[in-house]
């Protein structure tokens, strides 16, 4: 079994390691087994050629969502890696913030299978602006 | 019939608005008809919690490669928009600089089919770590 | 506006019309606005080398609820066709019936973004066998 | 090391047991190592409402090849499984033949990477209609 406190504080350290996170200005929200929501405040810094936050940033989000999600439900000593991650873009990512939310669909020793649905928030609304379908591979880390 | 060269003008007038771009350090390396290089120099900030490039960093240069292959083969006054792609990682994403290619498979007036390939180089040597595959929508600009 | 129940007989004519459905002896469960079901019963006809449904036929009746759910939000005189789709395989898909059970996520007039679950009936149990995220291209039919 | 007669006898063994080829009329057209062709004659049965090749039928071809071309890597023992396929159709699928060329991107000992063209042959010309990328699990047969 899973102690959730204990899997939220490896999934918050290993968060903290992931630099890119902190390039994006991207902060670990909330963490629940199977469930994990990622931020980040939207700056001219993130966005592509019309103004919209760029795909990138969307999918470093949601697959970083989606991959906590998967290790929050992993034994201590697990290491997660995304083998590969479909993304759909159903509107353009405009807003003041974005969240990514991330659910394991089955969780399997090797093998999990998560989605992240990510949300722009917009004069106090939020609207689903991409949604990921991925495969995150679990093996013990090498000590 | 599209002018390589105007439509060459277009892919980097584009690319140099996209801000995500520059936070990155990704380049513009080449553009021909169908054919796009975004390429990257690894920093600390890019890296996720093991030490390799993270997903979002790959994911971003492949689709930005991907949209500007399928923009070098549309008349002038067209935008493009990601759709969807889907990535797959096969390999950790290290070595000191990261290339995107991108190639068209497919382009049509509303949809473009292109696949892009992204490798590390490290030790002088090119690895194949990830292979997108996405789906690009057109239309023509709003004046 | 569409009208649900004459989208609902288009639906059905449509699907009549596909011999492959008739071929994997799929039926039209359920169709409501944005939201359509296809059954069918598991023969060894429809079985891989493991003695599981193939992802083939998975991938078909799931691909046949999704684009039929973007088909029933469209008006008279539409035309849907599959972009494309991706297929996580969660679980062998074994059992005595298979049902996918498809989603819009977002129409729009040109695209539409689809889920759809596939369950296995084993013993009264129901099992997700597999997910598919898929894009759907409408047009107008020509006369 | 993989002898590659002994794999492709253990690839048209497999293949043999799948009962949905032979509902489609697929044959297993050439093994190479990390290199299968799957083919089958275009019938009624297989058709989708516009009279193409049903997307299911496509990707049942496509999936089977990358498998194998999965398989044609892997010491005896091996099973593998589908994780997860993107299919993106770029045309549709008419004609009297259709073939699926899969090929091996990656081979690791768990997670195998392969790419899988279609082709529709028509007035003797083959078209690519359709391209997967997908994702397969191998793991040691239960004795």
């Amino acid at each position: 079994m899973v102690d959730p406190e204990e899997a939220a504080r490896r999934v918050a350290e290993s968060f903290a390691r992931q630099e890119f996170m902190a390039t994006l200005g991207a902060r670990l929200e909330s963490v629940k087994p199977g469930e994990v929501e990622v931020a980040l405040d939207v700056r001219p810094a993130l966005l592509q050629q019309h103004g919209f936050v760029h795909a990138g940033v969307v999918s470093a989000i949601a697959d970083s969502a989606a991959g906590y999600a998967a290790l929050s439900l992993q034994p201590p000593g697990t290491e997660v890696l995304t083998a590969e991650f479909k993304l759909n873009l159903m509107a353009p990512a405009r807003g003041t913030r974005l969240v990514a939310r991330a659910r394991v669909l089955r969780a399997g020793r090797t093998l999990t299978v998560a989605a992240a649905d990510v949300f722009a928030l917009q004069d106090g609304q939020e609207t689903c602006v991409a949604t990921l379908l991925g495969t995150i591979f679990s093996s013990a880390r090498h000590p």
